[in-house]
């Protein structure tokens, strides 16, 4: 699956991820009433808007990029409706050719990894037919039980063809209060990263392997660090952008050939008609916002590759 | 809600909690081949049989315990399907009384584990009504991105009267990778623990917080150590019977007054038909073994209380 993400960036010329994060109070009140008259002032209702919101934008935007990030907890929050809309999205973003990578960060002991595995990049057998129940092509874990709670996604990823991402220095301001701490003198980040490169290496494809890391935009000297211990490792950088991130941190999050990463942004593409730099856009033409918002996005970054 | 956590243990004298993690492999043919016969042998119809599955159980043993604990992957696994019997089985089980630990391992940054807290333990809000999306009375929540990834959890629990588990030393072999290595010369997962009792403080119902804290029965002696650095936090504990933890083992993880823990096991309880001791039994009456399977866990438990 990686080499189908790396084909997908080469096509674009484009390293970047749209963060499919839908909050409501990212969705235009028309589309939102549209939704609430046709569907009820409900969580059908808003799961609707929630999936039009992303159609418009992925419509507007998916021949300029590789690939999507729905984050689940957005569509969970809402229920059983909220997950037929993740689904939805899943499967309208595989329809135009992108590349799915479901933000789950699940992760458990043994048998249980092995089931939200199932659940997000395998299948279940029922009668001897196959069940998907997800389907995306890469799904983000957390790596805090170790080998045991990890071993059972790279399995699925082998027999399905699909990747993981797994968290390795996170974006957020406290991601240091445990993965900073220091073991054997080094941050206990870059023992993860260690172990991203090592569970990869049963599944590489080209110069990549299907076993990637997660690292924030806003820690890039550590980006730095984490990209030579990780050679083989594609690095999905979030926090780019609403978080703090820009164009020009990123560069050492890249291999030499610029490859290596890929750069995603959430808000500040889905919710761009509400930034003053695209309101001239309009409530109407959310997407096209977006769509500018992508193009700006793509020249901020490989400007400095 | 720690206090009805610890009403409903009071009540029945009993500090466990039963895992409603079905695989398909445990349900009784009969029982599969109806629901497949009523419903199609497929996503449908095995999520029925898990409905129908659990339901039995809890009905045979409902009176002898406090909460259930069921595991959101194995539902997962068989997608929306699967997630409407996970929430049919966290309703059916409050209907009964009981206390409903989710096994949901979500954790995220800020506005993310936000939406993971509404989507377990809150509710969203459309239209100036609030929406409940699994409302279990508990859930579980992976520390590995620190204090910012909780704190939404914590606010969610004060405005409900929720709580939620952190892990700390989870039961799987390999938890050690990284839980275990040494900061500042002691494990990680005493530092995680020290911020657990932290992260609670703000959440005392009596004796004890509604942060909570996952260690496993694998781990006794390090269950000795984090009973001491976390005095008011109700540790759940996993690993007992399949996993390799027995009733001895589980003396350390109790405070003096008999309570502070609430020991888990699943397939132990819920697949006791298949083992030898209650193969007597039989498919048909596979509920029925669970029951005894729950009145000998109790008792193999507190003998030593």
């Amino acid at each position: 699956m990686i080499q189908k993400l790396i084909t997908n960036i080469k096509k674009t010329n484009a390293p970047i991820v749209v963060g499919l994060d839908p909050m409501l109070s990212y969705i235009p009140k028309w589309l939102l009433n549209n939704c609430y008259g046709e569907f009820g002032q409900n969580t059908a209702g808003a799961s609707e808007a929630v999936f039009r919101y992303n159609k418009a934008i992925v419509d507007a935007t998916y021949d300029l990029i590789p690939a999507v990030k729905p984050q689940i907890a957005m569509y969970e929050q809402f229920g059983i409706d909220g997950l037929i809309a993740y689904k939805r999205t899943v499967d309208y973003c595989h329809e135009k050719g992108l590349v799915v990578i479901g933000d789950v960060k699940r992760g458990d002991i043994g048998s249980t990894s092995a089931a939200y595995a199932t659940a997000h990049l395998g299948a279940v057998e029922i009668g001897g037919k196959k069940y998907a129940g997800f389907d995306e092509d890469f799904a983000t874990v957390n790596p805090y039980l170790g080998s045991d709670g990890i071993q059972p996604f790279v399995d699925v990823c082998k027999e399905y063809d699909k990747g993981i991402f797994v968290l390795v220095k996170t974006s957020n301001p406290s991601s240091g209060e445990f993965q900073d701490q220091l073991v054997n003198g080094k941050p206990l980040y870059e023992m993860v990263g260690a172990k991203v490169e090592e569970w990869g290496a049963s599944t590489m494809e080209g110069d990549y392997t299907n076993v990637g890391a997660v690292v924030g935009a806003t820690y890039p000297e550590m980006g730095k660090v984490l990209r030579e211990i990780m050679p083989h490792t594609y690095i999905l950088v979030p926090g780019y952008g609403a978080q703090g991130g820009t164009g020009k941190d990123l560069v050492p999050f890249f291999n030499k050939d610029g490859l290596g990463a890929i750069v995603n942004s959430s808000r500040g593409i889905i919710a761009a008609y509400k930034k003053d730099e695209y309101a001239s856009f309009g409530e109407k033409n959310f997407a096209d916002a977006s769509r500018q918002a992508v193009i700006d996005m793509i020249q901020d970054i490989t400007q400095y590759l």
